[in-house]
């Protein structure tokens, strides 16, 4: 097919396969293998361990729909945890609700947060925002530290590989239920249907033995594996589907709106299955 | 990766790659290059001038989605037409209305229907039933000597490439309204919105100069471009976003709900745009 590809095998048996411009940035960090790299069909994308993370071209659906679907749903979110998301996506995202006082990342790998802002800018360019507390720290161990402080907690995360392990146990599902306050929400990315249908099966299983609202959501990523990608939310008081028709404002979105809102928990029956 | 792998170039700096386990069947036909693969992830599949067409695993999507949504739409779809579709998936799903008196497939590639047949037989398996007529013949002709026939039209075809360019031109659009009766409904696969914006936008143009009601509504493919599929509506009278609880009632499908119905015309706001 000509020139460079990067070939990301998804399964053991499927991949994508992306044409390169040109390489930006190879490193072997502490804790994954960072690279970034110019596409000619997404732009600037980011890569750990082998695994897409972001891209130019499609990254604003992920962090529109891990943002705003649990912030539209709290009546009046003020403090933010980010768990991941080094790349500053889903904070750009948080800071459009005038609500919130204060957002924290919490990233474990600050060569993620380097190499964002300097070739991602749109993406990561909030971080410097005032409203904005960024810390290079193991968001397991922050959780577990925190006690009664947000009011909603997204976790943004790699699979459940690497330093993303610990971060898929019922272990860390309590204490985010802790670290929230009595009427937090948490939401977290988790996965896809097609390929990985027992991972969603064992978070919704392990989310509702610690939340009584367990919900799953969905959105069309097309960069990550099979397109079809699964939001998994635990909330102690409000229920996303409940969300009443004042609450939603204006924002500036590409792919969420308060109609997709509801939508985005209506599933595909196979996936449905998945929740019960 | 080791062994054989299938790439489809979906763009021409993105694609998909599979792995192959064995080939069955490659054969340039009358009109296009057919081959038949079984892949690890997916099953058997079918790819025509090197283009995924269906597969084992996700083909349900497809065909449901293509069928059950103007089907429930209209209140009593007797006489079907299925343009294209050789594979017999939509075939199969239309059967499962038991309203249908007659479906009749016009498929211009004999081979399609030969080697689905064979490799493809959970799809192929209902073009014996006694409810279906198989006509290996031009859809546009047939479409042109049709008048005030037929209740639902589905137009299943590949990319406007190759023997499906005609059946994305206004004048095959007029057709279809000649030869569906007064209430008559049509759909046709739209491709994607990542890839082929302005396909859209053009279909929705077309469409809309001859139909009153024109809808687009879409369904994760993991096999197809993006992963994100739209499907495009014309009706004459029936509006598929205002059918009767009632008129919905329970089949068989993985996909489909009368929940997803009306789920799947909830578009992100980028796709929403491309129907204005």
């Amino acid at each position: 097919m000509g020139g460079l590809w990067y070939t990301e095998k998804q399964t053991d048996s499927f991949g994508i396969t992306l044409k390169i411009n040109k390489t930006l940035h190879t490193e072997q960090t502490e804790f994954q293998k960072l690279e970034m790299a110019e596409t000619e069909e997404f732009g600037n994308m980011l890569f750990l361990d082998g695994m897409v993370m972001t891209s130019q071209k499609d990254e604003f659906v992920y962090h529109e729909m891990v943002a705003h679907v649990p912030l539209f749903t709290h009546p009046n979110p003020e403090n933010v945890l980010v768990v991941g998301g080094g790349d500053g996506g889903v904070i750009r995202e948080v800071l459009k609700h005038p609500s919130v006082k204060k957002a924290t990342l919490v990233e474990i790998d600050g060569k993620v947060i380097e190499y964002s802002k300097k070739y991602l800018p749109e993406i990561a360019g909030q971080l410097e925002n005032s409203r904005v507390e960024v810390k290079v720290a193991d968001g397991f161990l922050h959780i577990a530290e925190s006690e009664n402080v947000y009011d909603v907690i997204m976790v943004d995360s790699t699979e459940p590989v690497g330093p993303a392990v610990n971060l898929f146990t019922k272990g860390f599902y309590a204490g985010i239920s802790k670290a929230l306050k009595e009427d937090g929400i948490f939401v977290a990315q988790s996965d896809n249907p097609w390929f990985t249908p027992d991972l969603i099966r064992n978070v919704q299983r392990d989310v509702k033995e610690i939340f009584p609202i367990t919900r799953l959501y969905i959105a069309n990523i097309p960069t990550y594996p099979s397109g079809l990608w699964t939001f998994t939310i635990g909330s102690k008081k409000h229920d996303p589907l409940e969300v009443s028709e004042e609450r939603f404002h204006d924002i500036d979105t590409k792919y969420y709106s308060k109609e997709l809102h509801k939508a985005a928990f209506v599933l595909p029956k196979f996936v449905e299955d998945l929740t019960k």
